[in-house]
């Protein structure tokens, strides 16, 4: 098989059970086999609190999850060997009590749908308004009809909200019915079975942490009429949250209520005499609030306000309200391929997933799986600064700037980090949701220092392209001096006929070579820091001479701090090996055996569940290719030919084992010109999830890999750059593509650019006129006065696909030749 | 201060307390700053087992131990992240049940050591027998006067057997004299202060880790007369244990017995009407029985044969033999330095120690600290390979095969080890008790993959040395072929004008440096293994046909493997700076910063407890130099002008914060001349733990450290070598030494060397002639007719001390500079 695993061709979507749809994920046929693939497919969540897509019923299921973003539990770090600096608190996020479950007994009898016979069944989850809505008809052991409507929204307006509406009616029969409303603690108890499936299934890093106490330690419980009320302090984090369901039951049929509450367990149970034909409406109204250590008492209060609200409001309102806010989303938003309602849809649900794992995270960070898993703990990572904010940036300027805030409040505990880790200025952690370090690995987590340059690119994307030099100005300048301070003291000179810069003993974000020496992309994202930490002191210091002052106070700011940084940023070591003209990895890249990865079986992949990390670290094999990432991010500070030549040496020794490999190969295969190349790659990224193409999209959505799509769109396809603060274009459309329009906003204006295979037309959609260029062309757009660009073709074409470098003479006379690593039998 | 930590004026012991004595390390006073210090040098112990310098009351301590060795529990290691191939169950050694206790009670006030008021204290462990013997004298709180001695014996003829004599005599005055002598499970109970301890203190890798749940499961527990019994069952590792005690009291004064049993205490009292001047003695005999999983009742019986056969012949005889055992033990192994009665004592204490650490480990192990603490956990590292087998294949070879056989037996696990590892062969875990790799921290373990040539290399010493190619034969030979095919699978070919044979990604003995690409240190030992398993089956293939022909089976053998393995090693790339003209320890150590050592504070050293090791690995800084060991253990393979080059290169480099630096600084600073500074290299490590120069001697012997003594006496001092087999000496006496005699075995003969400032003269104690060389001049010795070979000089001579390499320029131009890790304030 090909190396390129991320350019194979797609299993495609079963359209008999997934058919197109350009504005709903819709399944057509209940099937056990990959549960968790549905129930992360179509999980609902606002960025602060998710639901996976289990069904209401709440039995045969993959992992029943509910997740309040940040609400996590810590634990000891049991080391083998322990060693200074190493950290000693795990963090998992929580899962949190269900409160999604609806059961339904007609004639005593359970709707279990694994046994069911469904006569009819469509689940379907709405980009238009985020509502996951279900119909199905029941066949009942007895022979009679049931129609089972339900839905599930998780509100956008009120973010601790969410609104279940469960229809029932018996078509052609009486029966005695019963709907069961509960809220389980399953963390603790019932179908939580992470430690058990996780050894069972061996080890697998991308899962979350499992944790053997009890985690959530019941504080009040209780009940009053349709009312349900669990709250609970979270063991070791001390953080407490607080859930409460209200029920509203609607019928002509005669209902009598019964309810009783455990710790662990709320029933709201609604027995109902139904006449044939006679609709039953049950309601659920349900809050979470959460908090790191208020009083659980007082969360309750909270849960009570939100839902007298909404219930005053009216459920309808709140429909209404959603609607509404997704309006306005896609008008921001909405990416469209009108020729291909296939490619639509799929990529709407991904842009969708956007929305879902950020717009009401507020100040808190955005999950490697938002909030529709617990894989990777429930962490923050890097991904968020580099492919999140991107988007955010371009789409819903406030949301990324929330997300930065998030660092700045971070910066406390990454002074505190950087002190320990002996480097001046801030260190941010590599992964995290307290803001304390949680990767105890340092190979592949500490060592990412680039993390301090991917805060700080983010935070430059969204004050270059929305002038907010005023929140810089408020203190967000700080994540740019810290950091800035901490390159200063990380790299050292080596002092010769010309000073260069070093840093050395860090990892890339490819992790399939650690704690190396002048790592391009590090090296290249450095640069960039230590720049645009002088750049936005330099511009607080013109516009607000007051923040300054404070600023300098604050942080105790030396002017001479500037120079230095301008002569570190300088003096950067940029690898580059002359004799095969390409851009080593790092340092010593070029030294290591090639992984022939042709000669490499299935089995054995991905390699970081088949190899140990030494036996990866010794070859010449990608997880994901930084230099590739640092081509497209530093795109102003590389030639066409050395993005060629690089492109070609790394990508055919790039697994693409990490999901953030594709977007960034199609981005730059497009740009260079391998046309078909960042198609494939494209279309791979935007299947990863939809066709569970990673094998593990059970664990959630791949949030930084939904963020690139966008990236591969816009940047990619659409060709929109954005260096130094000027917007320019040279667009990428692919052949088969007519059409291709996105919306942007750029310095408070918003713009439709729309691509086609002769011209680029933009066009402003509210705002003032702004300046951009195509193809090195100035055009300024007029708010009326759409600008179109005729378009000489798409840019360079180069057809086929690179080769791996094997053969190649190196500098000092050598030959690359590759090797699989020894794969020896089993011993006696 | 200077860099050099391990040639600073040493802090005298304090000879009031400790007088200097040829044959007993002697403590006049109690006291109780540095108990632990204590605990460890007056520790008894065979190598099976183990007891603790605790005073019999047991009362204030640092650490009641007592160790079988070997005998480990097992627990789960709880990463934070997780990866293939990581250690998943940590091992740690258990702290068996107590039996020295022994409390006496006069007038019903207890002796109490640190309250009492002794009138005469003296505590003596005696090198010419092995025990432990205690004199004092107490005036009671009511001002009678009580003689107290004691004695405390491990036997080494009876490995399952410690006894214990307890004499008092109330000398004034008739007194109740209650004598109560217990069992006590501490690792569960009691005292077992463990993890609090090492919280409190912060983390220290060099520490045991603890284990929070109970250990030891209770089984059989019962008394019988005089005899208590208590027997266990590990929890997680399943191994079982018993102990039995059995006591004899002797005196003309009335006795009643009483005695008492719990799962976790056994007791035995005797309550004494004293008359005044009547003895009393106590005599405990005592039988540790351990296994894999042998039922308890099974290792009860084990007891009672052991102590019927041992009361049965008389306690005296046991003394007896036990003298007769060390006699014949010093015969073989004394070194004499005649004129300084300070520096005898200090050898033999060290020397006394090898023995304790060896004697009796029979087919086990020789952990780090032997049967002295749990230190490191009670694991077997590379130390007994290069630091100790070398002392016992010269005085005691039976010992040095016994401890290969240990590897031998591990050779199963070894391989499927390689497998996880990717390689073919064997790979010998870092650190273990069971065989299995208990390191999950990569970097500074597993990474090490030098161990499998430090195996070899122990082995070829001891067949060299003995002429025991029968070993070899009997199925030894494995270890070289398994260890050599590793080499050959890990190694790669670069093809070129001149093939190179690479060693990526690993870790040489210098800890501050991990993950390199072409350690010297592994280079030149892998090359070694690989010429060594070449000869070794040669040897067996012409020597033991039929041997041969069962290993070519057993190992499915190819004679093709014989020309990969010298193909492998005649390619191997040995890194050289031609510009500094010197052996960069990897291929890229050059390119790192300098650590500047005179400008560290002391309050960050030892830097392992102070700096995370990112930081370190980022500079040229090392824990101990490994290329300087290389210069030592393949000193036929570097001229005099390269060793002096590189010593004076990595001697200022050097922390010493591994003790097994010194000695080995010891030994090539006497080779090449520095003689001030070999002396003093050689007194720190003498004194390593008897003045506790590293602080953690509370935690047990550095047995390879002390190991190393021998080496600097024999090899620095005594020059001798014996590569390719034969022997040669170039000896090195410090100048103010008038004299150094030392014996060794070669092939079946005993030597004695005297080594004088101009003469070396060698007889032969018995056994054969044998042929060795001085200076490079051929001569026989034989029985009778001792050789004395006039010596010019004692070898070159350099004054001062090597100094940092600052401001030396390299070949690309650059110079060499240094810094200080930043060393920032702590955060607001």
């Amino acid at each position: 098989m090909s190396a390129r695993n991320n350019t194979e061709p797609l299993a495609p979507l079963d359209r008999d059970r997934y058919p197109a749809d350009p504005w709903r994920l819709v399944d057509r046929i209940y099937r056990e086999d990959n549960l968790g693939l549905s129930e992360t497919l179509f999980a609902v969540g606002n960025g602060y609190l998710g639901m996976r897509g289990n069904h209401a019923e709440g039995r045969t299921n993959h992992h029943h999850g509910t997740f309040i973003n940040g609400l996590h539990e810590t634990w000891q770090i049991r080391h083998a060997e322990q060693a200074f600096g190493f950290a000693e608190t795990g963090q998992t996020i929580v899962n949190v009590p269900d409160a999604k479950v609806i059961r339904l007994y007609v004639d005593d009898e359970p709707l279990a749908l694994d046994v069911a016979e469904l006569l009819e069944f469509e689940n379907a989850l709405d980009f238009q308004d985020g509502v996951l809505r279900r119909s199905l008809l029941w066949r009942t052991p007895s022979g009679k009809h049931v129609r089972v409507t339900s839905d599930r929204m998780i509100s956008f307006e009120e973010r601790h909200l969410a609104v279940m509406r469960f229809d029932v009616t018996v078509e052609d029969a009486d029966a005695p019915v019963v709907i069961s409303s509960q809220i389980i603690n399953r963390q603790d108890g019932e179908d939580e079975y992470g430690s058990r499936r996780q050894k069972a299934a061996g080890f697998d890093p991308r899962k979350a942490e499992t944790i053997g106490e009890r985690v959530l330690q019941p504080e009040q419980f209780w009940q009053d009429g349709d009312r349900s009320t669990l709250s609970y302090r979270i063991t070791q984090s001390g953080m407490t949250l607080a859930v409460m369901a209200d029920h509203l039951i609607e019928t002509e049929n005669d209902v009598v209520k019964r309810h009783s509450i455990q710790p662990d367990r709320a029933k709201n149970v609604f027995r109902v005499q139904a006449r044939a034909g006679v609709p039953i409406r049950l309601t659920k109204v349900v809050s979470y609030h959460s908090s790191r250590g208020v009083p659980p008492h007082e969360l309750i209060d909270r849960c009570e306000r939100t839902l007298d609200r909404v219930t005053t409001e009216g459920i309808d309102v709140q429909y209404a309200k959603q609607r509404a806010w997704f309006d306005a989303f896609w008008e921001r938003s909405d990416v469209r391929i009108p020729h291909d309602v296939q490619l639509q849809q799929a990529v709407r649900w991904n842009i969708f997933q956007l929305a879902q794992a950020t717009a009401r995270a507020d100040g808190l960070g955005v999950a490697a799986k938002g909030v529709t898993g617990s894989g990777y703990s429930g962490h923050y990572f890097w991904d968020t600064e580099i492919y999140v904010i991107p988007f955010l940036t371009y789409t819903n300027p406030n949301f990324a700037r929330n997300a930065i805030s998030m660092r700045e409040e971070m910066l406390p505990k990454a002074r505190e980090r950087a002190r320990q880790l002996n480097e001046s200025g801030a260190l941010f952690p590599w992964r995290t949701i307290n803001g304390e370090e949680a990767s105890a690995y340092y190979a592949a987590g500490t060592a990412q220092y680039h993390i301090n340059a991917d805060v700080t690119y983010a935070l430059a994307k969204y004050v270059r392209a929305t002038g907010d030099v005023d929140f810089l100005a408020r203190g967000a300048v700080d994540i740019a001096v810290e950091t800035a301070r901490m390159w200063a003291t990380l790299g050292f000179w080596r002092r010769g006929a010309q000073d260069t810069f070093h840093i050395h003993g860090v990892t890339g974000p490819d992790e399939y070579t650690t704690v190396v020496n002048d790592n391009l992309f590090t090296n290249t994202m450095a640069r960039f820091n230590l720049r645009y930490a002088v750049e936005s002191v330099r511009a607080i210091q013109r516009e607000y001479p007051q923040a300054y002052r404070r600023m300098v106070d604050r942080l105790d700011f030396q002017e001479s701090e500037l120079l230095e940084w301008e002569q570190a940023a300088d003096g950067m070591a940029v690898p580059y090996a002359e004799s095969l003209g390409i851009h080593p990895q790092d340092q010593h890249f070029l030294e290591r055996e090639v992984w022939d990865l042709e000669a490499t079986p299935d089995d054995k992949k991905p390699l970081l569940l088949h190899f140990h990390p030494l036996v990866i670290y010794r070859f010449q094999v990608l997880k994901q290719a930084d230099v590739v990432l640092a081509l497209f991010l530093h795109g102003d500070e590389f030639t066409s030919a050395e993005k060629r030549a690089d492109f070609d040496y790394y990508d055919p020794l790039t697994t693409g084992d990490s999901t953030l490999s594709a977007v960034v190969q199609s981005i730059v295969a497009a740009e260079i010109g391998y046309r078909d190349l960042a198609l494939r790659y494209f279309e791979h990224s935007l299947y990863v999830d939809l066709a569970d193409l990673h094998a593990n999209t059970a664990d959630g959505v791949h949030v930084a890999s939904v963020g690139g799509i966008w990236s591969a769109l816009v940047y990619g396809f659409g060709g929109m750059r954005d260096f130094d603060g000027l917007l320019t274009f040279d667009p990428r459309l692919p052949e088969d593509w007519p059409e291709l329009d996105f919306r942007i906003a750029w310095h408070g204006s918003r713009l439709l650019v729309r691509v086609t295979q002769d011209a680029i037309r933009i066009e402003i959609l509210d705002g003032e006129a702004i300046d951009f260029s195509v193809r090195g062309e100035r055009f300024v757009v007029e708010p009326g006065s759409p600008v179109v660009v005729a378009l000489e073709g798409q840019g360079p074409v180069l057809t086929g696909i690179p080769a791996a470098p094997l053969g190649t003479r190196r500098e000092d006379g050598t030959f690359i030749t590759a090797s699989v690593p020894t794969l020896p039998g089993t011993p006696e």
